[in-house]
């Protein structure tokens, strides 16, 4: 688990604040995450949400005390574009980053969970099919769909993806999870925060690709 | 026929060198032809290109004089990058490209001479498929080659092909094939040099992604 587990999410203040500075630094080690599926057809999943991350990285180096928070970004954003936002700028960004977030969470917590298919339990198809339909599928139009569903076919064996994620370390399958566990914690909380504030700021938007 | 045509490329010398730097200018034109595609799943394709030249220009800009010609960047892998060549720096990435700028051609070429599907004139999958067929289809896996059957069905109608490629023109379907023809002649001529450049230098490989 050297790639989650070093690099753990903190834990978030009361008020829930997401402090941009430690979102972005973990962040960073999530795109690699994609190599873990261990097929070159995730290269273009990989760039959208490096993109998503460079582009609330620039808004925030511009200056990191006015905009301390996601939050601050988000609202600084909402006075500043007019009617153009919320389809615009780190907001737009963070709109659909988390939405890579909340599909990582999903599929990680279905392992965790021990969900599996019965018929073919060494396959992660079902997880990943399960963080798809809830993080994703409705934003994406039938195309997107349909690609989707041939990308499923890439998807490694379970196997395969432990022994990546735990990369430079020999665990087992059980240890493996509990580092996952472990990562969750701040990680969910987190995603979650993102999630509450959108809906707080009526941030969200619906529409499809 | 903006795109196209205010690009294009320059006639080959009688030793069919291609000049690094034009070659470099006029393929910066290409990429935005995804654009006319008219999908944003067409994204990626665009990325690899761009990327693909990038890493021609990174190679040439070091010494403009040295690489002064394709072939000349080529051979100078060859002999700097020792067992790791073909598969290494410009040379790859020039591997690559020369597929997409085929494609490009067969696509252009099939469509100036009219073929078409009878029973949907207003289609351009026959031509798409076509021009895959030939210049990527056998370096594509069974994954990316079902991908491409999925993205297929995003390829814009023939008309709107024309207009995008058009952009910024009135021109009838006639005077935008045949300023298609016009662009050709040197653009396929050059790809064709590329292509014998990579056999006589034993730099072509088959493998697929
Ligand atoms: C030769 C044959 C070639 C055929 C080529 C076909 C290529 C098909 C490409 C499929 C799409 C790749 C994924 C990218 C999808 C993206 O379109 C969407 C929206 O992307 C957002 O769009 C916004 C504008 O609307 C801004 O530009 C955002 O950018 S901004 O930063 O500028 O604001 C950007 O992220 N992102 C998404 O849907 C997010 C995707 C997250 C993925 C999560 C994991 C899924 C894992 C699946 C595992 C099985
Ligand atoms: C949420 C759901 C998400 C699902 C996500 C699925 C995403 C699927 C993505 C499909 C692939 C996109 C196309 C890219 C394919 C690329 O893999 C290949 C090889 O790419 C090369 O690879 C080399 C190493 O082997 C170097 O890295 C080269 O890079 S280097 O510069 O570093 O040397 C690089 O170009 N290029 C290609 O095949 C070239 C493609 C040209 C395309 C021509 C037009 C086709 C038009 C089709 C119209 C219908």
């Amino acid at each position: 688990m050297a790639l989650l587990m070093d690099n753990q999410f903190g834990e978030l203040p009361v008020d829930k604040a997401v402090d941009t500075k430690f979102f972005l630094e973990s962040v960073a080690y999530l795109p690699p995450f994609f190599d873990c599926l261990g097929s070159k057809v995730f290269v273009p999943i990989k760039s959208d949400i490096s993109g998503n991350i460079t582009k609330i990285r620039s808004v925030y180096d511009k200056d990191p005390a006015k905009y301390a928070t996601l939050q601050q970004i988000v609202e600084s954003e909402k006075e500043a574009y007019g009617t153009e936002w919320p389809k615009v700028g780190a907001t737009l960004a963070l709109m659909w980053l988390k939405r890579g977030l909340r599909f990582i969470q999903i599929l990680l917590q279905s392992l965790a969970d021990g969900e599996k298919d019965e018929n073919n339990p060494n396959l992660i198809r079902v997880n990943i099919t399960k963080a798809y339909d809830q993080a994703l599928k409705k934003y994406h139009g039938w195309l997107v769909q349909k690609i989707f569903k041939a990308a499923l076919l890439a998807a490694p064996y379970k196997s395969d993806f432990i022994k990546a994620l735990s990369k430079g370390q020999e665990v087992t399958e059980e240890d493996c999870m509990a580092n996952v566990r472990q990562f969750l914690v701040n990680y969910t909380a987190t995603v979650d925060a993102i999630y509450e504030m959108y809906t707080m700021l009526n941030a969200e938007l619906d529409y499809s690709v």
